[in-house]
């Protein structure tokens, strides 16, 4: 036997069975998403590198973009992330679309990193923004989107948190520790590192970006202090008006958080795992200027991002991932022999018209292979019409749950379902 | 101002009108393909190179793939097409799955090609195939498919047919012209290109590939023959099958539709709009052996692919699409001043609780503004509560439709909405 191809490394195979997942859980964020009112929009997968190169930071693009070079000329490149493209078509249409402006999306995206639990090279992301909105209340909004969709995963604040933090309130208690505006990325990127660096590295790296003890020990007390938030009137009135809308068990305050990317300028938060076991959840914040880098006037909003993948593995810990159908057909119908199948074919038509997912076996094979099938299927009903049957225009439904039968006229077998149905089966 | 950067020849923006039909049309497919007892399923988007090589005709990988090296090393290539994808999926898990599998997929695809009318460079195409069966009923079932998604989405038979053939019937006449086994492949392409070419280039090309006069003749007549199909036993049964199923008003036999790919062996058929403007709406076939060059033991099956451009031209030709709602909110609540905000957020989180889509503006601007905001949304309900009703734990519920609104306490406010609903508006 020859080899079998392999796929390319840090992609995935969709069985109907990883494909149940996929879809169920774009379904759950379209119910979330909608029930807050977004739009459902969606940018290319492909896009010119020069539009990241505009908002994305260097490290995505140079490090983990997969670029090519497209057939009629220009470098292009799988998206690696949603805004720029959103920053794009906002700008296309700016004078057209209506704020506030609510969009929801899930989709592929490609990041060339290295494959581990938690994280693949082509993945799924949902992202969803409120655009041309800066209040406060708008950032509400979005972490209440997030813990929306906890609750309606059956997610408990026990087990997912939205750790919560504001860059301007940081950029204030940097400052007045003396940190000048060239070192705040580096410390930023220091506070971000704490907890993957141990306590010597960390505070080496500190003294690299030129940090005085005082500084250093100002820093480690801020990182510290779990009343920190009371100091910016935009996280008293964010805590507040969450723990109006009944979800601030869900909140935490973590002057850790400060999310990589330079364009967020307020409110900025990410969800984890409260056994702080892998990556972050998801991620977001307020920006104050979305489209400006790509061509457009400035908009300010706030949006967060979900990987399909590090949810998947949470929702799997929890419990919380349904037991799907194996086949989404409810019935099958048997064929007898060749003469008679166009009519079992007729039947099984008439069925699914009248709205029964119905399956047909596509040849005159015995009967108990056909009972072998729907049963390995997972399919609850069989009608067999066997010769006795066909001269009188009848069925036998067959219920495999409930180990019961009955012989109807055809046009009776629908409603025989139904009541099937109906009944709650025998244990 | 300054330029905005372009998005890459040949794809699209899904701005939230054009994502709603691409979201409903994979509803439909769902719909229908479920119907028949399909599971979906999907590949990676990345694939190697070598996986196509393998599988594809040769233009394919080398005219119409984007090929790029992937930063590990190896070429890869955006998915053309899903076959190869799902011969790898059944091949590596051939013994586990049970037959006959009934597999169906929506997703992205990527050809380098002209983009024009029908046709874009990054698209969607529905995916369908069911294998493990080499019947001509296995056919039938996909052919009815097909049609099934025709009628759901309310186009007439007097509008699209599917047109059938037979690679057999064609192989076995073409034979008794003395069209050798090397010729078969070149006179295929021929009839291919009969609708493409003038009748004299038509000609010049028939004896380019070394036809007699006698021979090109004699293919001539075949493929003006309207009863040729009766000497094919299969497509025989294939009719007499879909007479039964009731949708035979939708099949038209047609000797020149071959299809492009080698891999087909029996039934062929693409479906097209019958005033023959554009290119086939779908194409597919019976294939004898999907999996054996990919590494596994051959598999015999029938399926069909449908890209999304093509078909939603038709459906929008004939006024098949439906009118979509600007935004899924169907209540606004609007916000009073700073200090009752929190209130209003409060009130629109218990009515989605309750099920109510519902959007909050985030800001506490003029409630003209926001009346103005809910019109533009084409949000039917307004949710009022100024200060004397928030004093009393009321709300006012305006019905924008009906011009009519109603007073209530808060906690009635879903109801209201409810039985606004089920009156129908007085036009």
């Amino acid at each position: 036997m020859k080899t079998i191809i392999q796929s390319v490394k840090g992609t995935r195979d969709f069985y109907p069975e990883e494909m149940a997942v996929r879809s169920w859980l774009h379904s759950e964020l379209r119910e979330v998403s909608e029930s807050f009112g977004y739009q459902e929009y969606d940018g290319p997968f492909l896009e010119k590198v020069d539009l990241y190169a505009a908002k994305s930071g260097e490290e995505l693009v140079k490090e983990q973009c997969f670029v090519f070079e497209d057939r009629g000329g220009g470098w292009v490149t799988l998206r690696p992330e949603l805004t720029p493209s959103l920053a794009r078509m906002v700008a296309q249409k700016q004078n057209e679309l209506v704020y506030p402006l609510r969009w929801w999306s899930f989709g592929p995206f490609w990041r060339y990193e290295r494959p581990q639990k938690g994280r693949t090279r082509e993945f799924f992301q949902w992202n969803i923004d409120l655009i041309g909105a800066s209040s406060v209340e708008a950032d509400a909004e979005l972490v209440a989107v997030c813990i929306r969709f906890f609750q309606q995963v059956g997610l408990k604040s026990s087990q997912v948190h939205v750790f919560v933090n504001n860059r301007r309130l940081m950029d204030s208690e940097l400052q007045s520790l003396g940190v000048t505006p060239e070192q705040k990325t580096g410390v930023f990127r220091l506070i971000d590192r704490r907890e993957k660096l141990n306590p010597e590295a960390w505070k080496a790296y500190a003294m690299e970006l030129g940090l005085s003890e005082t500084q250093f020990d100002g820093i480690r007390a801020l990182l510290a202090d779990p009343d920190l938030w009371k100091k910016s009137p935009d996280l008293v009135r964010l805590f507040e008006i969450l723990e109006k809308m009944g979800i601030a068990e869900f909140i935490s305050f973590d002057p850790q958080i400060i999310r990589g990317l330079d364009y967020y300028t307020g409110t900025v938060f990410e969800a984890k795992d409260m056994d702080r076991e892998g990556r972050s959840i998801l991620g977001g914040g307020h920006y104050d200027n979305l489209v400006g880098d790509v061509g457009g006037e400035p908009l300010p909003g706030v949006g967060f991002a979900m990987g399909d993948v590090m949810v998947s593995l949470v929702l799997q810990k929890y419990g919380c991932l349904p037991t799907f159908e194996r086949c989404p057909a409810q019935a099958l119908v048997t064929v007898f022999d060749a003469d008679r199948l166009p009519a079992s074919f007729a039947l099984a038509a008439s069925m699914r018209q009248a709205g029964v997912k119905t399956l047909c076996y596509p040849d005159p094979v015995k009967l108990q292979k056909q009972l072998k099938y729907a049963d390995r299927m997972g399919v609850r009903f069989v009608i067999i019409v066997g010769p006795d049957e066909a001269a009188e225009n009848m069925a036998t439904v067959k219920d495999l749950i409930r180990h019961t039968q009955s012989t109807v006229p055809q046009a009776q077998v629908v409603s025989t379902i139904q009541q099937f149905l109906d009944n709650p089966p025998v244990l």
